[in-house]
C-alpha cells in the first residue's frame, strides 16, 4: 500500500469538494493500493492537524465535520472541541507545516495541496519544495508571480502538478507535458479558457447585444460578482502565463498583452457594479457589433482567446475560422488547440467543461494519484 | 540522473522512429535528469543486445546503424559485424530477455517496449511483469487476447502504459486513467478511432459514392494494402476492447458487436483485392447512400464509431448529431467523446491525428518518460 500524506491549504468550495472526493474514493484507491492520508487542513487563519503526523491522520468523520463547519461559515478553530486534532493559528501555521514536512521527509514525504486563491502561499510552497515535498496546485497565483518564485516551485519538476490551474480538470497540462517530453515541439497554442467569456462571445455572435449577454450571464451566475473581474481578461492572462512558462517562455504577467473588454473609465474605481451593468456596458455594444460584422464579412467569428505563438503571448479578442474547434465553440466549454510537429496541420484539440468545483477538485485528485510512485519505497 | 533501461521489441517503422526520437531527445531528457539506456532491440527473428546489460548499452551510433540496416530490409544479424553487441536468435531471445530482466531487476528494473504488431509477445511480456518489469505498448494484440493474459499484463497497473494503442499519440488512455483515478465514473465513450474510416464516412457524406471514396483512399495510401482490413472494423474493435477493459469491462474481442462494411461474399477468401475494388465495392454504394439519406432526413450524419455505454460495446456505423464533435469531424482525424459525472451534458472531447509513425512513436516515448519515477532510487 502506498501512503501519501497530504496537507490541504484552502478549504473553500474546491478544497471541501476535494475532501469529499478523497473520502468517497477510499474503496477505489484502496483497490489501487493507494492510501491518501490527510494530516492537516488550513485556511488563511487556522490549521487543524493530526496529533502526530507520522503515525496518525485526520479521519474521514473529522474531514466531513470540517467541511460542514467551513460551509456554515465558522472557523476551523471550532474543530478543537471535536477533539483528535491539534489547532494552530497565525504565523505558527507556516512553522508547523515546515516541521511536518521535515518530520515526514524521512519516512514518506509530504504533499502540499493548494486549493486556495491566495498569493501568500508561494513562500511556504517554495520552502516545502526544498524539503522534497510534492506540490499540487489548483491555485494559479503561486505559478504566476515572479520568475524567481516560479523557478523555485518547479525546481523538482516531477514533484509538482497543477492540472486544475488551466481548464479545471481538463487534461491540458498533462497532455502538454506528454507532448513536450516526447520531444515534439509545440509552436502554437490558441484556446478559449474562460467559460464566461466563451459564453459571452458565442452569444453575441447570434446577434444579442453585448450588454444584454453580460447581464444574462451575471443573472445565471456565470460571472464573478463583479463581471469586470471576468471582462478584464486577467484570469485568462494568468492561465496564458502558466501555459507559456510550461513551454519555456521566460515571461511575467505584465509582459502579456491583455485586452480588457471594458475601458478604464468604467473601472471599479470609477463606477459601481450596478452602474457599470446598466449605464456603462450598453455604450460598448456598438463597437463589439461592428467587430463581429467585420469578422463575419471575412467568414470569421470572434473569440476571446489566449494565444501563444513565437514571441507572442496575448489574451484578447481574435478572429478565428468559423469551422475550427474554436470557431464552433458554443456555451461555456473551454477549448484548446495545440499545434506541434505531430499536430501541425490539424491541431490536437481538447475540449470540455473548464470550470466547476467538482471538476476542479477531480483534477486535483488525479494529480495526487499521478505522483504516487514518488511515495513507493 | 534517472536511468531507464529499455528493451525494444519490434523494429518496424514505429520502432525505428522511436529509436530516432530517443537519440534526438538526448539533450532534452538529460536536462530533465533522465537517461534512456537501450540495452537490446529485437524483431521476430533476432535480438541484438549490449555486451553487459548492467553496465553497457547500445550507443546512439549503433542504434542509427540498426535503423538503416532494418529499413534496407536486412536482418539484425548483420549488426554482428558492426561489433559492440551480442546477437541472439530464435528461442534463445525469450530466454535472454528474461535473463536481462532478472539481472536488471536488482539494480534498476527493465522496461520492455513492444512496438511490434505481433500476437506472440504477450507470453514474454507477462513473464516480464512477474519480474517487476515495466511494459510500454504500441502493439494492441497483447491487450486484446484472453482476459487471463490481460489480467497478468495489468497486474501491476503503475508499470504498464499503452497510450499509442488507441489514437496513436493522442492523450486518450492517459486522460481516461486520470478521470477514473479521480473517482469520476465514465458512463459513455463514443469516438471515431480509424483515420481511414473517418475519412471514408465524411467523404461519402458529401455525396461521393462509397466505392469511389474507398478507391481514392487506397490511392492516397490511407488504407491498408487490402482496404478490407480497414473496412472489416476489426482494428477499431481492438481499440474498443482496450478502452472497454480500461473501464473495467470483463469482455473479449468476440463479445464486441462489429459491423463490417463489406459482406462475407466479398471477403478475401472469395475475391482478390482488385476484384473487390472494381466489382464488389460498387454493389455497396446504393445501400450506404440510402443510409446517409435516411440519417440526413433526421438531421444526423453517419460515423463509423466505437461505442461503449452500459452493457454495450459496439463498433459500426451510427447516426450522430451533425453538430457534435463526432458529427463535425472531417478528414482523417480521430475524435473521442467521453461522458462522465464531470462531463455529463457536454463531453470531454479529444481530437487530432490518430495515426502516423512519428505520432505513434512520440506517444510511446511520452509513456516511457511517464514511468520514470519507478526508476528513481
Amino acid at each position: 500500500m502506498v501512503n501519501i500524506p497530504l496537507l490541504l491549504m484552502g478549504c473553500g468550495e474546491v478544497g471541501r469538494q476535494l475532501l469529499h472526493h478523497i473520502v468517497s474514493c477510499r474503496p477505489l484507491h484502496s483497490k489501487q493500493g493507494v492510501m491518501l492520508r490527510v494530516v492537516g487542513v488550513c485556511d488563511s487563519k487556522s490549521m487543524v492537524a493530526a496529533p502526530d503526523v507520522l503515525t496518525s491522520h485526520l479521519d474521514d468523520e473529522f474531514l466531513l465535520k470540517l467541511c460542514k463547519v467551513k460551509s456554515s461559515g465558522s472557523s476551523l478553530q471550532e474543530l478543537a472541541n471535536f477533539g483528535g486534532c491539534q489547532v494552530f493559528s497565525g504565523q505558527e501555521i507556516a512553522r508547523k507545516v515546515m516541521e511536518f514536512a521535515a518530520t515526514l521527509r524521512k519516512l514518506s514525504g509530504l504533499t502540499l495541496v493548494d486549493c486556495s486563491a491566495s498569493s501568500q502561499t508561494v513562500e511556504l510552497l517554495s520552502q516545502a519544495v526544498n524539503l522534497d515535498c510534492c506540490v499540487v496546485l489548483a491555485n494559479k497565483k503561486p505559478l504566476t508571480s515572479s520568475l524567481n518564485d516560479y523557478d523555485k516551485l518547479v525546481s523538482q519538476p516531477r514533484r509538482i502538478r497543477h492540472e486544475s490551474t488551466v481548464g479545471a480538470g481538463l487534461p491540458v497540462i498533462s497532455s502538454i507535458n506528454r507532448i513536450l517530453s516526447s520531444g515534439d515541439p509545440i509552436f502554437r497554442i490558441i484556446g478559449s479558457l474562460s467559460g464566461t467569456l466563451g459564453y459571452v462571445m458565442s452569444e453575441v455572435e447570434g446577434g444579442r447585444p453585448f450588454s444584454e449577454v453580460v447581464n444574462t450571464a451575471k443573472r445565471l451566475g456565470y460571472t464573478e460578482p463583479d463581471p469586470r473581474d471576468d471582462l478584464s481578461g486577467m484570469d485568462v492572462a494568468r492561465k496564458a502565463l502558466i501555459l507559456a512558462r510550461l513551454l519555456g517562455r521566460r515571461i511575467n504577467l505584465d509582459s502579456i498583452k491583455v485586452e480588457s473588454l471594458y475601458p478604464v473609465e468604467m473601472g471599479p474605481d470609477v463606477m459601481s457594479v450596478d452602474e457599470f451593468l446598466s449605464n456603462g456596458l450598453p455604450l460598448l455594444d456598438k463597437d463589439i457589433q461592428n467587430r463581429i460584422d467585420n469578422a463575419s464579412s471575412k467568414g470569421k467569428v470572434l473569440r476571446y482567446v489566449c494565444l501563444i505563438e513565437e514571441s507572442r503571448c496575448e489574451v484578447g479578442i481574435q478572429e478565428v475560422a468559423k469551422d475550427s474547434a474554436l470557431g464552433r465553440l458554443k456555451g461555456s466549454d473551454n477549448v484548446l488547440e495545440i499545434y506541434s510537429r505531430c499536430y501541425s496541420k490539424q491541431p490536437l484539440v481538447i475540449q470540455g467543461a473548464g470550470a466547476g468545483n467538482d471538476t476542479t477538485a477531480a483534477g486535483v485528485l488525479a494529480d495526487i494519484l499521478d505522483i504516487q510512485d514518488l511515495f513507493r519505497h
